[in-house]
């Protein structure tokens, strides 16, 4: 019996999630706290370590803490740093350098995104590929880009950004400043935006139109699709479109095996990932066609956060 | 001092080039003959092997052949096969196989573009870079993307097909049948059918408006530029628009250090190479604005082809 295991922390914009696992993604014990607990990393990570103390303690007796993993949004795997994360009330902090106070074993961190492909890679839907795209759909759009079994990293630790690839020339504005992003579109936010646009241009009726546009969430559009609504459905069939001509150009980059897809909105299934599949295939180029397989995440709902970032540092150990 | 040195070929649309270099580059000896000396590939290799059989014998003499690098229009590194090559008269064939009549020491094959890029990394402008993609601009648009010093080939050895991105939504028809393509505005043949686009609404004079339509080439458009041509200036611009605001979202995805242009089309220099920086700058996402060079090859033109399918199998060798 093998009993070393890991940390694995998952940063999230409202809960951070902990929990202890070992090789084979088997997760021994897990914990969550409100992020905004703390006012700043030090606090939130001091209150992260008293509150699973005596876990911890309990643990230690008969396993050994091998290696800690987090992932956090904007982390950067190369220089430990999380800069500028959006909705939290840090500033930038060197969260390697953090955890040192804390912890004398390795400690590796890396964005949402990139963790959730590894998590994928070691315990998921990409178990037995070299060559994948992680799509993470939830309030935005993240990437992982995995190349012959590895993140791709680039030269800052920035690369995997496909959320800002241009999908529309001069469209919708951006949260980050450029025009016609893929991620103002495919997204949560990106779908409801879309849901408004075609809500007013709709002959007859849809159960949409009784939302409060000011109120309309993508849920909202997810339970009227799974109701039939015939709205709801043309909104996941443009969401689709746009999302999977735009993956189209990015099986040119890296001729992955598959896109799989994580996080709230990916939930919406084959409703999402059905005309996904027909845009890619439609529009990929020919020498890929009938190439690229597009996935739900095969990573167990509860723990996928946990398992991701549990991934990124055995990945680490073992390498 | 080393004795061992390589085979090195590049198969070309019009020319094959060959030659024997050391692990420095240093290219001992080189020859070509005409790519249809021989309608099929062993027919041209036949011809080669016979045209170089004295020199390769001298050099056998005190020198040790390890191995053939080749590179060649849709050559797949994973499998050694050319598969239905464009402007050539061959039927499918597997190069590895088919060398191995000819030498008994390792063979492999990759197409010009990934060539170009290995080149680049060993001998030329990319020889401090981990990450960078290797653009070649002739009558089209190929691309070798390098991730952490490596190749990028993906799951089919036909990853880095940047020249079929989408660069304008529903625009041109491209050779491979898609609409819009990158190659069908950025390459020699893209950037003669916006010279005759905009020859038709230009208001004034242009050196380019006393040329035959019909027979109006890329270098065309290089020599007017030169001579400070304003339509041809503004065809350059255009093209480096389309070129610079697309490979931004190259960007995203693999984080390069830079690109690196390369072949006929990319010898116009800056020309060519300052609209790209400005549009791919004024283009890219926030994060990697600053951080990405636009750069010509600094493989020296005779020998550049060789120095590539010369890279591609030193790298071989040492890995």
């Amino acid at each position: 019996m093998n009993k070393d295991f890991v940390l694995s922390i998952d940063v999230g914009g409202t809960n951070t999630a902990f929990g202890l696992v070992d090789k084979t993604g088997y997760c021994i014990a897990k914990d969550s706290l409100r992020t905004n607990s703390g006012k700043t990393a030090e606090e939130l990570f001091t209150h992260l370590f008293m509150q699973f103390s005596n876990t911890l303690k309990e643990f230690k007796k008969d396993h050994h803490l091998v290696g800690v993993g987090i992932g956090a949004p904007n982390a950067n795997y190369y220089t430990g740093e999380v800069k500028a994360p959006p909705n939290l009330t840090w500033h930038d902090v060197n969260l390697v350098q953090l955890l040192s106070q804390f912890v004398d074993v390795p400690v590796v961190i890396t964005n949402d995104a990139n963790a959730a492909a590894l998590g994928e890679m070691h315990f998921g839907a990409a178990k037995n590929m070299k060559h994948f795209i992680e799509i993470t759909l939830g309030t935005g759009l993240g990437s992982g880009i995995v190349v012959d079994g590895k993140v791709v990293y680039g030269q800052d630790g920035f690369a995997g950004e496909l959320g800002h690839v241009t999908a529309i020339f001069d469209g919708r504005i951006c949260g980050c400043g450029r025009k016609g992003c893929l991620e103002a579109y495919a997204s949560a936010t990106g779908i409801v935006k879309t849901a408004v646009e075609m809500m007013d241009t709709i002959n007859g009726d849809s159960e949409l139109l009784h939302i409060d546009k000011e109120k309309l969430e993508s849920r909202d559009v997810f339970v009227a699709a799974q109701n039939g609504d015939q709205l709801a459905l043309e909104i996941f069939e443009k969401t689709g479109e746009i999302l999977g001509r735009t993956l189209a150009n990015s099986v040119v980059h890296t001729s992955p095996e598959a896109f799989i897809f994580f996080g709230g909105m990916a939930q919406a299934g084959d409703l999402i990932l059905d005309p996904v599949r027909r845009h890619l295939e439609k529009n990929v180029m020919k020498v890929f066609k009938g190439k690229t397989k597009v996935l739900p995440s095969g990573l167990p709902g509860t723990d996928a956060a946990i398992l991701g970032a549990a991934a990124l540092i055995w990945n680490e150990l073992d390498s």
